[in-house]
């Protein structure tokens, strides 16, 4: 037996999320077809984890166990020949067998995408959350999210009912950005159209970026919710930090949809 | 009876193009059903040209006219309103009685994307042509297309059977770029992730524009085509200008696909 590590990409729309669920497609049923297809055998294919319906992947890290004599390069390209449109292995690695993506896994980085122009993006309406409301205040959101950072419970982000042994996380990174088309999506082309009819352009979209040890459920989206409470003026710069405090789901903002969301890189200790 | 022109923009995914058709949904269809809904009569939208089954449109321009009091700012919202979350409109102003978006438009510009990366972008595959065949010379490109600059027959690059009074174009301006995310779409999100993996990166994605007095049916896909035939070595860098020469459409290189193209935007006379 060969354990191989993928680096995977997939467009969530489509999908009920990543977890095999009786008939629905989900990513890891599209995973396990192309695999067994190639392989002739039958092997679960597992995740760094679970992403929700809607919800994309940019570097979501999988790993499985088949006896094969293909070199991971041919596996890349065969596994891409089999998968739909909207799923890619971006990249293909043998590792030792006791691998493990969600054991292994120090670091994850996640990225959220909101737009607050009034004129709906069409090419963006499945990659992020269209705040119809008016402007945000990102430098606000900004300061508001240094309340977040490092070791923290953060039950107040995690939605109710998911089982963990803990709910302490280590958030070592969250940057907002206005209209950075090197971090969002699509920024371009309908920005710029757009910003000719003086009507709006790039500066419509907000990026969020955030890294931890690891994420409990929902984290990401509890957060951004929480957060655009402080934009839209609703809340002051200190409450998200008092959210946290209270450790009580509670006390945060609404969860933000899960279109806006992207699984961006999971990181392993070595080279 | 009061004429507006709309600046729209649609995703041409889900379309059997712009021009109502019997049973299917297109971009014509769907702003019809708009305007009927909102004003309570029949209208015809006419846009500035049709555009085909996959193509999109960031900056087409149609217009209608209606009997109603409402402004231009509220016939805005209240059409996004009705309109699918693909079809959006991005401009609304009241004209003259007389504006016709066909006869009066001055010139047109087009976008064409390509990516030649060997691996997928699963958010690009509706919005680009995936050239899987290696490189392309995007130098040899721009300068082989510098060759159909200015006033010329374009039959060569006319898709046959559409009658035209006349098949002679002024093509003002050709631009073709590598990898550059202001110009191109989504480049930003896959492209870093799977630079950071070392495979692909934004340098995938090349993007044409094409300005002209107008355009024949499928001129800039029957252009891309050639130029392609190009950038893979197959043809030299004075072949685009020979097959312009012969005004003969068998001269040329095949049709690029209909997902690459994207009506950016459509000038008219005035401030």
């Amino acid at each position: 037996m060969r354990t191989f590590k993928l680096t995977i990409a997939y467009d969530g729309t489509a999908y009920a999320g990543w977890q095999v669920q009786p008939k629905r497609d989900t990513v890891q049923s599209a995973m396990e077809k192309a695999v067994a297809s190639i392989t002739g055998q039958t092997a679960r294919v597992t995740a760094s984890g679970r992403t929700d319906a809607g919800v994309h992947a940019l570097g979501q890290v999988v790993s499985f166990s088949v006896e094969t004599d293909l070199e991971p390069d041919v596996l890349l390209r065969a596994i891409n020949a089999e998968t739909p449109d909207d799923v890619a292995v971006i990249d293909a690695a043998e590792v030792p067998a006791g691998f493990h993506p969600i054991r292994d896994a120090v670091s994850k980085r996640y990225r959220y995408v909101i737009r607050d122009g009034a004129v709906p993006d069409v090419f963006d309406r499945q990659y992020c959350w269209h705040y119809r409301h008016g402007r945000l205040d990102d430098k606000a959101m900004a300061r508001a999210a240094e309340g977040l950072l490092g070791k923290h419970d953060f039950s107040s982000f995690e939605t109710s009912g998911a089982p963990r042994e803990s709910s302490v996380r280590t958030v070592y990174d969250i940057v907002i950005r206005r209209g950075d088309s090197q971090q969002g999506r699509a920024v371009s082309q309908q920005g710029r159209a757009v910003s000719q009819q003086g009507r709006a352009g790039e500066g419509d979209r907000i990026v969020l970026e955030i890294e931890a040890d690891g994420f409990l459920y929902n984290m990401v989206r509890a957060i951004v919710g929480t957060l655009v409470e402080v934009g839209r003026g609703a809340q002051s710069e200190a409450w998200p930090a008092e959210v946290l405090a209270r450790t009580d789901r509670r006390a945060a903002g609404p969860t933000a949809p899960p279109q806006g969301l992207f699984l961006l890189e999971v990181d392993y200790p070595g080279p």
